[in-house]
């Protein structure tokens, strides 16, 4: 069992889909991804602020998950990170109603002294000298440090960025963005452009056609499960990344193969994330569906073609 | 070791991509599932009209493939079914350029004596009445006939095709296709509607983002190998479910198991075939370089999470 530190928002998210919308509920990617990670045998601690309008309940959730949250910032009078957004009816796309940064505008994330030995370390989406100063508090050197990031920084922030994943293990970016650093259309190609940027491997998202992992000259693909209904795709790619960290927290093992089975078990807390509104399919998960939907994942990919 | 009976077009494509521009060269979709399909051990024939400029070479290359072209129809003074079609830049999606029926306008396909038992029919996109009347020409039912359509006959021959399926096994169709046959965005929801229309299978093409097998409550995905340079796309659906009957026509085994390998020979043949312009890199494919190719569909989707 090993220690995962979380560095991400916690949120508001009002969201608008084909099928509902919700006042302003539990988000942030710090959120997803602690919450996927809940589900594996795991020290985890999330480093994150919010203001004191962030409710107790919220709190409280996740610290019923076992997730370590007394190094939240709480910033008194602070007004907690707020996102609205609408999708469009094939959920894939999406327009961003309101982005209110409030208290995550001076957001200055401070290590606590009992993880800055974290064996993992997942650094959701920030500002990329945000995720750096991170990355410089550790004290021992994590066995791996996995970063997501959006085309957000890559516009406003670039040379930050690709300063900080010189430092890290992993990095988690959706093809759209991958083509947009690299300025190539072939993800093969995009892919090894950014192990020559840091990144020892590189996981691609492509939604609901799936995620890719590279590493050298291996790829490993895994599919997004099918559904009869996607209901809100909002933090998807937390949960995907949670699944991930989590898995490789546990498990302790960081070898090409054990990092195809975290992305596998990503994409499964995934599946289920899409299925009901923001954190509330996450929130009530329980070991036993997760396993039943994992051999639907081995039904989903496994063949037996012998190639002697 | 299995009959195969192909029906289908064969014709002179004229292709445009980003990398390049052919003169008329071989295609048709009967060309394509045949030279995947000659690649296994089966007996296979093809039934097709040609126009007399429809060159000897062509032929000839189908017959050293092993590939019974003997009640091939040669149009005296006629013209072959001639396309063209200019790709975008993401390759993704096409402008059909032109489509000169020719003799393909009046094809009446007569299925040879010798191939009324086949084992196995493939019957490529054509009006659903023409793949109509080829099965009302068997003499035994066939352990397998599989469809392609295209969404063209949907908008224009709806009746003629909602008759056809009916009586086949499996149908393979996009995803778009899918969507629209059915009214359902939701690909879980279409194939089930499609499978209450007649075929017990339904294989849902989606391009570089792979294929989906569905039958009752099971679901298989095969995802396309990602490739560092996809040349020109012409043909790869056809190339998939060549691949596909001619392994299922080799192994004579129509299980849901068999069927799930059947998709990944069919999506390796494929992902030659989108390397090079039309036919080239299928004409002169071996059997150790596809051997070879699986193995990287193995790496690709293969993971060792035991569950208990």
């Amino acid at each position: 069992m090993g220690k995962l530190l979380i560095v991400g928002t916690l949120a508001f998210d009002a969201i608008e889909t084909p099928f509902g919308k919700t006042d302003k509920i539990l988000g942030g990617a710090a959120t997803f991804i602690g919450l996927a990670a809940s589900q594996f045998n795991v020290d985890s601690a999330i480093v994150s602020v919010v203001g004191d309008d962030f409710p107790q309940e919220y709190l409280d959730l996740l610290i019923s998950k076992n997730i370590d949250i007394s190094s939240l910032e709480i910033v008194e009078n602070g007004k907690t990170f707020f996102w609205s957004g609408k999708y469009h009816n094939d959920l894939n796309t999406r327009d961003t109603l309101v982005t209110e940064l409030n208290v995550l505008a001076d957001f200055k994330p401070v290590v606590p002294n009992n993880y800055k030995d974290a064996d993992v370390v997942m650094l959701g989406n920030l500002h990329p000298s945000t995720q750096m100063s991170v990355i410089e508090q550790m004290e021992t050197k994590p066995k791996l440090i996995v970063l997501d990031t959006m085309n957000y920084w890559m516009d406003n922030a670039l040379e930050e960025l690709l300063h900080v994943i010189k430092y890290i293990d992993v990095i988690t970016i959706n093809d759209e963005e991958a083509r947009q650093l690299t300025n190539e259309y072939s993800l093969v190609k995009a892919a090894a452009k950014i192990q020559k940027m840091g990144p020892k491997y590189v996981v691609i998202k492509k939604g609901e056609h799936g995620a890719l992992l590279f590493h050298k000259d291996n790829i490993f693909f895994a599919p997004a499960l099918p559904l009869e209904e996607v209901f809100d795709p909002t933090g998807a790619g937390d949960t995907f990344a949670g699944g991930f960290v989590g898995y490789l927290a546990e498990t302790e093992n960081i070898s090409f193969n054990n990092l195809k089975n975290a992305i596998i078990h990503g994409s499964n807390l995934a599946s289920f994330c899409v299925e009901r509104f923001g954190t509330e399919r996450l929130e009530s998960l329980g070991s036993k569906e997760i396993k039943q939907r994992l051999l639907q994942f081995k039904e989903l990919t496994q063949f037996d073609i012998e190639l002697e």
